[in-house]
């Protein structure tokens, strides 16, 4: 029985596995939405610059407009004297040019006249006569001047295809009257929870039942990553009812995952009814990841399906590399965004074996070089490890473990 | 004049400006949301266990459950042979209890037996007739087992008040059987945009006009902080146009913001059509933060109004300290989540003034002790320079700037 269970995983590094699942998944179609719906949706097309901005030359103070020659040599105690010709308001360009031996009144954002170069500060002058003002303060040209073109010129790129739209690249999209933007679809993720020992969490657990955890932790993780969910169905270890619920999900989504029970009966029926699934390819069957190592990454004509570990802790973890990096790729992003890796000493010792790559949960304090990492040592089953956590801690696949005073590099569970 | 513009602004720090606004606002009522829609939402209650976890011992692995001292001295050499009593399968509890010289197969997941108090991995064992199997490894007391309340225990902390509900929160939430929670009602958020030069975004600007931006950098913010917003209108500078707007933004929101004029013509509007609001009080008339300085902050009877600066960049800044500080007061949460402050080294030398807090968009690259930023130098209307920042450095309000090498706090726009 033991060479059974040594055969059994025949364990893929991460990196292969993630090269696969690349090469599996591309990116699903594109759909129109509005400027108030794009917040932290993936742009499905590069785009550029319509028009240049700002359209005109604007002050960035409120002041005087002037030609900036006017205004060399001028000091506290030699201002520079310079007549009125007019005020500038807010929403329309200035009626005429200035002269030289002229300034204008300008607020901040007002339209720079023709014949103008730079804006004194209000701060700067007095105006004991409506007609003049006194300029203490030579001004430089372009000086509290934004020029025309200067925040983003026509033709230049302002999106990435892929990119992720943050509240500043909305701002950049309105600045330039673009308010429909091309986004790839959402992946719809379906999840189906197996294991004869699993109810659903609103029921009271029979003696030797538990409650389905994974369901609500990987859709946060999809939501999180620009998926929808669907949950399909809490299936018993019954062949016939697995299919019933695969199949609506192999048809309803762009990616199926199979979690909740944690025997090998469950994954062993798991893969029997996907096996009967025509175009079905077994991909990965174990990867060397721990938590997580009896994973199941398979094909049924072009879709992919998980099959996850039991273990809440497991599931977890594998969520983050590999169903992320699916949705990353139906998506069209190389990297996801909401994935943020850092590096912090580690706060005590950490065993490891070659040949496998370890993810130990810990509590991340401080910042910048003094971040450290407090590894969380529970069993995989430990639903509130999860919650004690902010980080997980990666071994590499070659590493013999940590020390206490190693820098390690730690995946953010915000 | 100059006098005037002096006096104008009687600057606040920004920790002041944060004590006023926590002082001012008090969470909003709860309302209760089921599991599914609870991600990202902050418990308005502390919860304790309805009852512990695992409900019953589970085993981790496959294998066998044992009386660990059965095991004992055991070997390859020497392995203990044991009567197979059973088969515990998934979902239920063992019909019968283990006896000494017993072993009963077990799947992960399953539930210990009465009587044991360990589990053999099946790679451990060899079963060459159904009714024994043999033990090459001693097994410890509670090996490979999860203890019923080892995960958690009736009556302990599950969530705080105020906690953010996280995947994990989820499903420990699941595990419990808690299906609904009381979660702070989201803050409605009235943006109101202002001034002769704007006009919405899908419009063509006429000379001198340029498209609001500040409406979606807010929306973006707001809805990434746990609020929802409400666009209100985009008025000219006219008094009664102000007025309609800022009656309906105070009757149907939680918090009140006015954007968008980046001249003191439209400020002194604002001010004018608040102060005609019963119970007005004006609490701050500028802000020691730059940039961002000429931000007003307002009480109409008990609700908020913010008055933010014009320019793109300056409300960005302060709609990142000040905005996103009264929704976690309205949310009941000390600090937003959405706010990542790290640490990076500078990489370049930064000027400041005493007296102000300098916050300067920067790029960052690389993880942990070798964090760079790298300050992107530009003007306050560049809503470009927004998009190419990943960060804000921050320089505090009694340095002079910092020098390349130095090590900065950074404000992480991700």
């Amino acid at each position: 029985m033991s060479e059974k269970f040594t055969d059994f995983f025949q364990v893929k590094p991460r990196e292969a596995v993630e090269k696969l699942i690349e090469a599996l998944l591309s990116p699903l179609e594109a759909e129109t939405v509005t400027l108030t719906q794009a917040l932290d949706r993936f742009s499905a097309e590069s785009i550029s610059a319509p028009s240049s901005l700002p359209p005109f030359s604007r002050s960035t103070v409120d002041g005087y407009a002037v030609k900036s020659q006017d205004t060399f040599g001028a000091s506290e105690g030699f201002p520079a004297m310079l007549k009125v010709s007019g005020t500038i308001t807010m929403g329309s360009l200035p009626e005429r040019s200035l002269k030289q031996g002229e300034a204008m009144a300008i607020p901040t954002g007002g339209a720079l006249p023709e014949g103008a170069d730079a804006v004194v500060m209000v701060e700067h002058t007095e105006s004991p006569d409506p007609d003049f003002v006194e300029i203490y303060r030579p001004a430089s040209p372009l000086e509290n001047v934004v020029q025309a073109g200067e925040d983003i010129r026509e033709g230049n790129p302002v999106l990435e295809k892929g990119q992720k739209i943050r509240p500043q690249e909305l701002g950049l999209l309105a600045a330039l009257g673009i308010t429909r933007v091309s986004v790839t679809r959402k992946p719809v993720v379906g999840v189906i929870s197996t294991g004869n020992e699993i109810v659903p969490p609103e029921t009271t657990p029979l003696p030797g039942q538990i409650r389905d955890v994974n369901r609500f932790l990987l859709q946060g993780l999809i939501e999180r990553n620009g998926g929808e969910t669907r949950f399909i169905a809490l299936v018993p270890d019954e062949e016939a009812a697995l299919k019933i619920a695969c199949e609506e999900g192999l048809v309803s989504c762009d990616l199926l995952l199979l979690s909740g029970g944690s025997s090998v009966g469950t994954r062993d029926l798991t893969l029997k009814v996907l096996e009967s699934f025509p175009g079905f390819e077994l991909l990965v069957h174990g990867v060397a990841v721990s938590p997580g190592k009896p994973t199941l990454l398979m094909k049924v004509g072009k879709k992919v399906v998980f099959g996850l570990p039991g273990h809440p802790v497991s599931t977890w973890v594998i969520a983050h590399l590999f169903v992320t990096k699916a949705l990353m790729s139906l998506l069209g992003v190389s990297e996801s965004p909401a994935l943020v890796w850092e590096r912090a000493i580690v706060q005590g010792n950490i065993p490891s074996a070659q040949g496998r790559e370890d993810f130990i949960r810990a509590k991340i304090a401080g910042k910048g070089k003094d971040k450290i990492a407090t590894p969380i040592f529970s069993k995989s089953g430990i639903i509130s490890s999860l919650v004690a956590a902010n980080a997980l801690i990666q071994i590499p696949l070659n590493s013999e473990g940590v020390y206490k005073g190693d820098e390690v590099d730690i995946l953010m569970l915000l």
